[in-house]
């Protein structure tokens, strides 16, 4: 009865439906590209709390609601929920999910945390043990710099490869009943770390995690990257995007013009003053619960792998020395469920 | 198809059976009243590192390498791995798994990080996706007490309510196949607050989590307390395991003899200057890797409800005003499979 192909990819034999999802941004995502797809944009970064983590909590909360209002259910009437961020012990999300009333994994899977989110939502939903959960993740710019950097008055320089953190919130409700989008194969990623210790090249240090992710879910299902009309990683920012595009290269695969980055998507990097790109929970999180979805709905992609990559490593274990491990779960979405 | 009775519990269909465990801890729990249960007691609580993160994370790797070899398997046979731990991003369990080279779901639950990864793991072998699976988690007084209170050559003084950070490490192997112990129910945690916002009393910020679990389990599965012949929750310790009785007694309802907690079993409060108890999600992982399975397999029990509890605060929420969150995750342990 394994549902198991290959070496760590799972086929669902029941492909639940993403039924709906919101974005909740800050004034700078809002400013980008991607702005007509959001469903609110904050011009107010406190989100009219007093600090940056309680503001990164009322923006997922927000988020949260509504993405229920949007599917016209109460927040009781989920489930199960599956939520993390990148703050300290998580608690951007325990707080805003703690009046919520539903029985709550909390995650750690850094930026790929909306990857592992749905992986293991969808697995609770095509395991036969509930109908419907609600995969929700956030990150916020402000409470990010002073964690892992420096106090935003300090006004730090930052490098050409550093990325910046995205001020934002994806939330989904995954139903078992449903006429898709279908969340059809889940390929969770191992962790790996190519030695890359400057905690301000994210992306170098997560692509590797991202090929290998990428290479595995090729290998089990037996797909190209030409199978799909999408292929979206994480936020690797332009910087891993290349590097990616690389590793398969040395391959002698080509990814295709239709491999592209929430990173890169989502800030216009000629006039935002955003280095190599976005990055944080909050980035594949908003750009896979608006521009993604929103195109699956208007028919313009109908196979999307969705790959969100996460740096494990924690601004002590970079004091110390260490080298940035990196993890990425990939998630294939499809309007039609596959043979 | 639906696994689910009543409100949040589900009912395994194909009860993953518990293969092997392996508990490793420090010195301080070497001396107390489990030390002949554990599999190894280091005296070095550097653990052979340069830094306590560092030590944490050899700890976990020692005690996850010990729980494979004792199953007599390579890392590699494993298919996924559920992981976390206390520190800032979980970085004690990412840096021990980073060369594992096995899917890997990173998790935060705080001290109910045990319940969590097994209720995840046997959710995954139990819906068909895996045969075998890890759930591993740490933590370490020296990390924890730097990271969540003052440096220790600070020398602060403890209050009579403060519970002492186990040293610990906790692994179990769960298979599909197997003649158990089996793991029967899972009943996944909604957060509770209750409004307590002294840090240096857990014990009462979690106890109502693990109420209202232990709660939700009786009238989901028709089972009163006296159907186990241990229920043990996490690590609420002296403080939190009579406030949990008392919240009962106030329905009318005895938890009898059979209950306690991993905070009280691991100590010996007498002897052991650890003021109320043990605490961090390897209190609970050790003890139920060591004691508790050791028991069961010895036939002391046959039917084990096992509730590890976490508070899903940190340092700058706690400085921030805000009260504790709190969890507590539920699991089933039985020698046979009930109807």
């Amino acid at each position: 009865m394994t549902k198991k192909i290959g070496k760590q990819t799972f086929k669902l034999a029941y492909p639940p439906t993403i039924v709906t999802s919101a974005a909740v941004v800050g004034q700078k995502e809002g400013q980008g590209p991607l702005k007509s797809y959001f469903d609110y944009i904050s011009s107010d970064s406190y989100f009219g709390e007093k600090s940056w983590e309680k503001a990164e909590s009322a923006m997922l909360k927000q988020c949260f609601s509504l993405c229920c209002d949007k599917a016209k259910i109460a927040p009781s009437d989920l489930e199960l929920i599956f939520s993390g961020d990148l703050l300290n012990q998580c608690v951007g999300s325990a707080f805003a999910m703690r009046d919520v009333g539903v029985p709550y994994f909390g995650l750690y899977g850094a930026c790929s945390t909306m990857g592992e989110s749905i992986t293991l939502g969808s697995m609770a939903i095509d395991g036969g043990y509930v109908n419907r959960v609600c995969a929700v993740t956030s990150s916020h710019f402000c409470s990010s710099e002073r964690q892992y950097r420096f106090p935003l008055e300090y006004g730090g320089q930052r490098t050409p490869t550093a990325q910046w953190t995205v001020t934002g919130a994806g939330a989904v409700i995954l139903q078992g009943d449903g006429n898709g989008p279908f969340v059809t194969y889940l390929t969770p990623g191992k962790i790996v770390d190519a030695g890359i210790i400057d905690a301000n090249n994210m992306g170098s240090a997560m692509a590797p995690s991202a090929y290998e992710t990428l290479k595995a879910h090729f290998e089990d299902t037996g797909r190209g990257p030409d199978y799909y009309d999408m292929i979206v990683t994480g936020d690797l920012g332009a910087i891993g995007h290349d590097t990616v595009e690389d590793m398969f290269r040395m391959d002698g695969v080509s990814l295709g013009r239709f491999y592209t980055d929430c990173g890169v998507l989502i800030y216009d990097r000629e006039k935002q003053d955003v280095h190599a790109g976005g990055s944080g929970c909050g980035c594949s999180a908003s750009v896979f619960a608006s521009f993604i979805l929103r195109g699956i709905a208007e028919g313009k992609w109908s196979k999307v792998l969705f790959a969100p990559t996460g740096a494990l490593m924690s601004p002590t274990s970079t004091q110390q020395g260490e080298s940035i491990p990196s993890i990425c779960h990939a998630v294939a979405i499809e309007t039609t469920i596959p043979n």
